[in-house]
């Protein structure tokens, strides 16, 4: 993609997400994304197919985001399960990037039960991400930091932990410190893998 | 209340949660619900003052008896954490009273980003939620069942793990066995703060 182009792509998506995030997905149309985002219809056209296209790459940059960001910290830890207590230092991160985001992940959840296409992509984050903390939990076992542990079943807690404490934060963010929570908790969780 | 009215109560509860989870919170009337249940519009309104109501009652109906089942199971273990485990054991009731109501929770959720009334009623069941376990945890520590844990942040744990796995359960049923995976993972955190 030519410079240009990739600039009016991260200027649509930036006014989306904007536009989402204060007054909903569904009172958000095209037309005032296009406004907001100071391009024509054509050049949004151009680039997206829908309004939920929009939304899918934005949910879609999002993960691959986070996902990045947790395999580099990853390469950077001695072992499995200090990368592992690393990963849950960066709930920082995690938490400013899905700021906004998450809430409107349950519109688009609520829309995905009517479209098998829409949920096919709506659940495959959690695909994703439990196989790749299963490799992680395996390779932990085999280098000798974790326990004989089920990788599968480990990988199941630390993401269903991670979704529990992220939908905590987005409806309740002011019960408690929640970046806190998210690695005092990952804390329990993982010492008690852990040789 | 009378037992006639109590049963019409019930009656329409019952098929609101069916219209509800058959074709959303949205697409549903109060007319249709009546005409489901076999009732007119004056007895529904002399039980709910609207849909939101309702959808209330059910949600909060539920609450309360996953509550009181697992209090139960608590008292008749032996010590916290074998009450813990046995909480653990008991998400076959927790999925099937929760079957078809979850996604209704997220259509809800939606609209509660908008009502700060239904908002405080929607937050409300993780407080709950967490105070109970905050109050098993400690009671854990005192009886020298558990480790000198922090009794918030594991309720925060064992809370959050439950939501993650529900969630999980709601949006991807064919995934995973979710019912083996809430034990197996609530058994890894519960081992992890034993003594």
């Amino acid at each position: 993609m030519q410079p240009r182009s990739e600039e009016t792509r991260t200027r649509i998506l930036r006014n989306a997400v904007e536009l989402f995030a204060g007054q909903g997905y569904d009172a958000t149309g095209v037309a005032q994304i296009c406004e907001a985002a100071r391009v024509s219809k054509g050049a949004f056209y151009h680039h997206f197919a829908s309004k939920q296209a929009v939304f899918m790459n934005l949910l879609e940059d999002w993960l691959r985001s986070v996902s990045a960001d947790l395999k580099e910290v990853l390469q950077q830890a001695p072992n499995v399960i200090e990368g592992l207590l690393s990963m849950a230092g960066r709930a920082r991160t995690i938490f400013s990037a899905a700021d906004g985001q998450v809430s409107i992940v349950l519109e688009f959840w609520a829309q995905a039960r009517r479209d098998p296409e829409v949920w096919r992509r709506a659940i495959e984050p959690f695909h994703v991400y439990r196989q790749m903390f299963s490799s992680i939990v395996q390779q932990g076992i085999e280098e000798g930091s974790l326990r004989a542990v089920e990788p599968e079943l480990v990988a199941q807690a630390l993401v269903s932990l991670a979704v529990g404490v992220i939908m905590q934060a987005v409806f309740d963010p002011q019960a408690a410190e929640w970046e806190r929570v998210m690695q005092g908790t990952m804390k329990l969780l993982i010492d008690g893998i852990g040789r």
